[in-house]
């Protein structure tokens, strides 16, 4: 099967791209992405994700090279392409090329890549859920921008791995924000809380999505910060992400959350997600 | 005259730095970097800039590609072949190629990549002084590690130039930290404070200088924070930097930083920094 990449302006194999260290990608991070899930060929949320795209180009005043429009077109024929029946697109964007220097080039002509994985759903952890730290979010204060600064992230998610866990639960001064590369909510007495969608999370497709599905369940959702005790207080706690979906945290710090087994407002959701997208 | 790139293990010309986008620097901004001045064909401070690469890579868990001795011999050899006089050299370590996925790669080789640019000192705005904005500091907690998230900052100096000035002065809640590619000091009767050296500013290494210059000149330092008020009050406010050197900032947010001239102290240690390095 063929596996092409989109780079600027072109459908190229991995080996046509060529990437000069001058691409303010590389100094800088000076860049925005997406990561876009495929189900049964056609793209998830296609149109969420453009929004967000948008506004985190205009918040780092990128200007995109491609409309939306034709953005889109460029995914989609990536898809077929690639023959692609499951996985997922990573796109980003960076600034252009220039001699490293701070300031936005004068001429640059902001750089599109594009490739396509396939990536299978995580049944099993979708499944029986994974365990998690805490750990003091250290990131900028605009966390709601979908930007190539990725290194916080990083770290955060191999101290999970080095500790035994799957996941961090990101908090400031022990309220809780997000994870290191998903969306972080727990139940309480039926009630459904999640950090607000301000500067201090991503906006997650995911995580707006399971809001809807529990609105559409009839599950009570408050979108209002809360705090590593009350979530040690929760009765179920799960995360949400375009890749990981809705998948539960049975543990945190080693303590279990409500019963330390998958819940039944999680299951339920998963149940509703499942339903409307991937089956 | 060459201008030569030393690239994972060689010195080749730039189109020979054959980057794939599978380096961590690029969709991460997974790596460290250090700009070292040379005066005279000779690195300036360069023990300073290494221990600080060190401590980078601890903090980030790279580990160095080569030992710091190999490190600046390479870097000597750079200068030698691209026959440098004056100017800079740029050097950054990324965690290495791998796929995308945020956890450390488990056998990546770190990659570095150096090369030198001509600068001359830009004597200009050393004598004249420039002139600044104050700004909300919104980077992360890590302020003191030289990593390629550097969107913030980029975001920053842009902001300052579409507003007619060269820098900003960077603040957490009134309090100031640094600028945007720079560290920050003021003067107020005959003391000379600056943002003590912990998470929130980079140790700059013109910084750890200056403060040794004033040492030896019997000028009183004080490492503590000041606000944009005690800034306001203050009788001259100067920058620190590899490329800038020592220099005066006549004015934040168009108020006069004293007389909204260059001030004695900072012409004072300004002389004795040509006198230590540039002459």
């Amino acid at each position: 099967m063929l596996s092409l990449y989109f780079y600027k302006t072109d459908f190229v194999e991995k080996k046509g791209v060529n990437l000069t260290p001058d691409d303010r990608g590389y100094y800088f991070g000076d860049g925005i992405y997406e990561v876009f899930r495929v189900y049964n060929g056609r793209i998830y949320e296609q149109q969420a994700h453009m929004d967000r795209l948008q506004k985190s180009a205009a918040d780092v005043r990128i200007t995109l090279p491609y409309s939306l429009e034709q953005i889109g077109d460029i995914l989609t024929k990536l898809v077929q392409l690639n023959e692609l029946v499951e996985g997922t697109i990573y796109m980003q964007i960076t600034r252009g090329e220039a001699p490293r220097a701070h300031p936005f080039p004068a001429e640059a002509t902001p750089v599109l890549l594009a490739y396509t994985t396939e990536v299978k759903r995580p049944l099993t952890t979708i499944q029986n859920g994974i365990h998690a730290i805490s750990l003091e979010d250290i990131r900028w204060l605009r966390c709601d921008l979908k930007t190539l600064n990725l290194l916080p992230n990083v770290m955060a998610k191999q101290t999970a791995l080095d500790r035994g866990v799957q996941e961090v639960v990101l908090h400031r001064n022990g309220t809780v924000t997000e994870c290191s590369a998903s969306n972080f909510m727990i139940v309480k007495d039926n009630v459904l809380y999640t950090h607000p969608a301000n500067n201090l999370i991503l906006h997650g497709i995911t995580r707006a999505v399971v809001l809807r599905l529990a609105n559409a369940l009839h599950i009570e959702v408050q979108e209002v910060p809360f705090t590593l005790e009350q979530l040690q207080q929760a009765d179920e706690a799960f995360i949400t992400g375009t890749t990981v979906e809705v998948t539960p945290v049975l543990t945190v710090d080693g303590s279990p959350i409500g019963t330390g087994q998958s819940g039944p407002v999680t299951r339920k959701l998963q149940l509703e997600f499942e339903r409307t997208f991937a089956l």
